[in-house]
């Protein structure tokens, strides 16, 4: 039973719930653990105390305590973040967005899994090297912060696959068991999830963007802000603005001051379904009910078993 | 044996070769189908004597003489086209890049299987009330021409699968067994294959163009045009012209100009590498050697085989 992920994590499905800033607090963290996956708080919108809080509420809420903390490495306040991570005693640390070499030692030093999220086949390497446990490798189809090659997961996964022999996590794409199968036939070792944890009845997520997660449709989401970090949201005025400005050729400058400071917070977390930046996946446009973590588990488990026993009938 | 795809076409395996403009003429479609597929002639370059003679060659050249035409319905001698396909007893036509309705039923009542080439359900579901045979789903990662709503082949896939109930024939970032085996995972009943033929011995592509695909690495593609109509080439001068035109917001007048005449040919079949447009998939990262088609195909069967073996170890 279990491959090379379960056993890193020791955990019992290869389900990684995606660290998301604004959705994935300690209750949606302690609720992936439990159904069996790995849970993880999303820190990137959190300020110090509140992360330690999070911590705090997940230790107690889990039944064994494995949960993960994302830790975007753009974020000004890392090091009381790490601190708090390492005082804590959090087993896992999932870093993005940013150089893998900065805190990799320093972590694994102290005991704690490392595993960093990628984009494409360099950093893949560089994350090896840093000595990371494990690989988060993203397609061009996920939500939020994304990679400039535009590399889709489909693609991505056997060209990481070929660069490093620690095991890789697909993400990007994925809400479903048969997208689970097909990622795993491609020879991930697991799969980090969102988009479908977005629409979940512990995310944090405000009940309007959650509502506008399981109405939308295919095309309803846009890869946006290239020339800053680029950014799939949900397509609203917000991001129709987004690009009218970059079709009349605006400059960083010019789409740093459309962005503005909060946009996130307020689409997300408050609900502004105008003004504010609705980050989600592709994927979305399959999502058709808010359910329970559990639930989303159990589902995919079960629909990975039942189309890899459909998919054995196939003979050529 | 075999499913749903295999059976319509009274083929071996379910591999679709892509018909591609300066790639696929009588050789390589011979090819295919010699070794098991569906081998497939791209019209969309051929004037309508010159489709005729690929297409009584092709006859001669194969075992069974099962195999098909392309005909992008943009092409502006379509009539004289269909004429000669139905004239020669073609049994197999895929049409893209337009209206299914306009040729599908005249095609069927001359007893043609028919198959639509979409990007999205809207089409999707306009193909099967047309009365196709089976679709083609084909995702943002695929080479040439490409959808406007940018959704990758594993996001397309389970939304397309909802959308209608004839078979699903999965195109888009899939160039071996293990790229088969997960979209299969998803629900395809078949693959469409363009990139890994382009770079075969039978492949009527320039040398030039050949070498230029096996040793492109990842993120040497891009979609383009997306103004005109969007296409995925991989990056050389021209590519780069048209992205800095783009970068400052060139209008669609201006794009065509840029684009002008015969750029596919002058890139693809007469091995312009600098300003010839050269159409190919993300999936060329992991091509790395010009094979025959014979043996690009049993070697995509045999990974199939092995991968769905080695997917069964894996228990959840």
């Amino acid at each position: 039973m279990g491959n090379r992920v379960t056993k890193l994590f020791n955990i019992k499905y290869p389900i990684i719930q995606a660290g998301m800033i604004w959705c994935s607090g300690w209750e949606l963290a302690a609720a992936v653990t439990n159904a069996g996956g790995l849970g993880v708080i999303g820190s990137g919108s959190m300020y110090p105390d509140v992360l330690r809080e999070h911590i705090q509420k997940c230790k107690k809420a889990t039944n064994n305590g494995i949960f993960a903390v994302n830790v975007p490495m753009l974020y000004p306040d890392i090091d009381k973040h790490m601190d708090i991570i390492v005082s804590e005693g959090v087993k896992v640390v999932i870093t993005s967005a940013g150089n893998p070499k900065t805190w990799t030692s320093k972590l694994k030093e102290k005991g704690i899994i490392v595993v960093h999220v990628i984009a494409n086949a360099k950093f893949a390497q560089k994350a090896e090297e840093a000595g990371v446990d494990a690989i988060v490798a993203e397609g061009f189809e996920a939500g939020g912060h994304n990679g400039r090659e535009e590399t889709t997961t489909l693609c991505l996964i056997p060209i990481i696959k070929q660069t490093v022999k620690i095991p890789v996590i697909a993400a990007g794409g994925i809400a479903t068991g048969r997208g689970m199968l097909a990622v795993m036939a491609l020879g991930a070792e697991g799969v980090q999830i969102g988009s479908r944890f977005v629409a979940s009845q512990e995310s944090s997520a405000n009940e309007n963007f959650k509502n506008a997660v399981i109405t939308s449709q295919e095309g309803d989401t846009k890869l946006l802000l290239k020339q800053l970090t680029p950014v799939r949201l949900l397509k609203n005025k917000f991001s129709n603005d987004v690009q009218i400005a970059e079709n009349n050729a605006a400059s960083v400058d010019e789409l740093s001051k459309l962005l503005g400071r909060g946009r996130a917070k307020k689409g997300m977390f408050e609900g502004d379904l105008m003004e504010g930046e609705l980050e989600i996946g592709q994927v979305a446009a399959i999502i058709k009910e808010i359910k329970t973590a559990k639930e989303i588990v159990e589902e995919i488990i079960e629909e990975y078993n039942s189309a890899k026993a459909e998919l054995m009938n196939d003979k050529f």
